[in-house]
């Protein structure tokens, strides 16, 4: 499977220096030095996870357990619990700490096929937290050989130390911490919601973000209509994330600008949210449409890309090959990394995902069921 | 953790022969041939998933894909799809050929430290076909050293060689099929539903098999209010399943005959249903409730109990207490198996699951994530 549309493909790839050199027929292949039988099974494009909070310390199980009880937002607040918790457990984490916790969740994901990853921060909310947190997620890569991609996001939550004063946070955020973490972070986000972010302080970070030359996504009309998709779409996002509430001007702005609409299904059921996003707009606008796990103790403790194509079928309606792109070209598309990877063509880096499927559509349709056969990074 | 309502317990578990003979303190613990160091971590009884169809040929996979693209139910069926589409596959297959296809759905959940499966027939609807699934999954529960109890649902669907004469078909069922499945199958299930069997055929499937002292369990209120629950209480069933349209009277007599409610989110999530079953009143009536996959191609490719735990908690808002119980206590009482598994008892078998989390919590709380360290199955 390769290319455009997720054509279909037979016959063999062959990857020289870590690239894809050739694709299709066995005939027109380059002698190899070291061949791998696929035996027939189907190949996809490595999978890419392109929204996770997966660096994280703590988990909020007690919280879940509290809230099946009856609790309310105070009492879990009052029991610890909420964003604050994960903070402030992040806050005393070391490096290593993040690491050796995250790693699980990591190689839950790569047991699945998964070869690239955007891992946050935004449970530091410090400038020497944060920075602590995108350098575990690079040693995450390192340590797993995979392809991670990092993304700043010192506006998720306003941390106790601000509380009133948002503005002075932005001003931290947009003016000491964004130039910081040039070379560590790839990527800047923010939380631009009714109890997150304003547009207006979502701009401000915006233009740091581009006065230090990094791209911009951001968490928009997830609870609410905030008009950030448009807002992102203005500042050239690579992506806007959630989308629940969503407007028709907000979807025109995202196809005009090639947007790329990151929904994530696993918060949607967690939370049990009914207002799904607009995804006959979306198509019919041709916004290009990526799913991923959001993985987060808070609201998504998913570690399942797989499952999360399922409920991207099973509770926004996405079709199999909306599914299977969401997790590979849009993906790559959301990262900004729609040249290097996410299809199976010439020039690409050879990350490959081989399964024990009799279709495609078996990736997508199984609820708790790991496929994968082997897997390839980088052609090896 | 063990005995009654989830109560914890630290120390260790000894056993002899296979079975529990101590629990609790080691200071009281015999002196043993061969320990486990289990370092602090949890200990639960094996998981028990009471209700599957597992043993099954083929898949939905194409169906699936046809549905998200819109299709209805009529091209489906003309596209080959539906139960007659597993039917015709399960009829194809040799006992060898199930048992191929149906190892790698128990591996998923025996790899989650499930260690007793209930499996169905009931896609065969020939006396052959249906004793061919049961022996595959007898042959299964060998194959991997677990436990395996047997369910003969004859009176699934309606074969195609009886269209036009249900009665007929259950003359069969009732006549020939259950007598011949005494000491291949452990109890008797019916598909109670205006789309199934009616209640009045239910009552002769139920007859036939108390002549042959076989237990009796339904597929009840799935669909439409057939008042299957109170019927199989009746007839003193083991459980009732489904029972997404349960009434008060079918709680009450659920209540006093003892049967056990079995859930299954699994189902409810793919079918996209919004009516949930009737939990606060199974909680105030006293009802022991269970959770299951109810692993099937069609309605619920759901091979993960865990992820079941989620969504029972998640979906039915069940407590993490209740999501415990309906894997382990509850679904072995729904087995007929109170005695024999489903806590950490003395007598009871030694299943144990050994998990790498912080509080029992966390194996509701994650979703697509695997904790398992290790397993015991019969003290092994
Ligand atoms: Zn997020
Ligand atoms: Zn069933």
């Amino acid at each position: 499977m390769t290319g455009a549309g997720l054509g279909v493909v037979q016959g063999c790839v062959a990857a020289r220096g870590g690239r894809i050199v050739h694709v299709g027929d066995d005939a027109g292949a380059p002698d190899a030095i070291q061949t791998l039988d696929c035996e027939g099974r189907w190949i996809t494009p490595g999978l890419i996870d392109c929204h996770t909070h997966l660096v994280h310390a703590g988990d909020r199980a007690r919280e879940f357990e509290l809230r099946l009880q009856g609790a309310s937002y105070e009492e879990i607040a009052r029991a610890g619990g909420g964003i604050v918790s994960t903070m402030t457990a992040v806050r005393a984490a070391s490096e290593a700490d993040l690491v050796s916790a995250s790693l699980p969740r990591l190689d839950a994901l790569i047991a699945e096929g998964v070869t690239t990853v955007e891992i946050k921060s935004g449970y530091g909310l410090t400038l020497d937290d944060e920075a602590k947190m995108l350098r575990a997620a690079r040693a995450l890569e390192v340590a797993r050989g995979i392809r991670v991609r990092t993304t700043f996001l010192g506006a998720h939550a306003l941390p106790p130390e601000f509380r009133g004063d948002a503005d002075g946070y932005i001003d931290l955020v947009a003016g000491t911490m964004i130039p910081a973490m040039v070379g560590l972070a790839d990527a800047v986000d923010v939380f631009c919601e009714g109890i997150g972010f304003t547009p207006g302080q979502t701009e401000r970070v915006f233009a740091a973000a581009a006065a230090n030359g990094l791209p911009v996504k951001l968490h928009a009309e997830q609870l609410s209509n905030q008009h950030g998709a448009a807002l992102a779409a203005r500042h050239g996002a690579l992506s806007a994330d959630h989308l629940e509430h969503l407007d028709d001007a907000g979807v025109a702005a995202m196809a005009a600008a090639g947007t790329v609409a990151v929904l994530l299904p696993g918060a949607f059921y967690f939370m049990r949210e009914t207002r799904k996003p607009p995804v006959d707009a979306l198509r019919a606008a041709g916004v290009p449409i990526a799913i991923a796990t959001d993985c987060n103790p808070g609201t998504s403790p998913l570690t399942s890309l797989l499952l999360t194509m399922n409920m991207g079928a099973t509770l926004f309606r996405l079709t199999v090959e909306e599914c299977l792109a969401g997790v590979t070209r849009h993906a790559a598309r959301a990262l900004g990394l729609a040249n290097e990877i996410g299809t199976i063509e010439p020039g690409k880096a050879c990350d490959l995902a081989i399964w024990d499927v009799e279709s495609p559509a078996e990736l997508v349709y199984r609820i708790g069921f790991n496929p994968l056969h082997d897997r390839v990074i980088g052609g090896r």
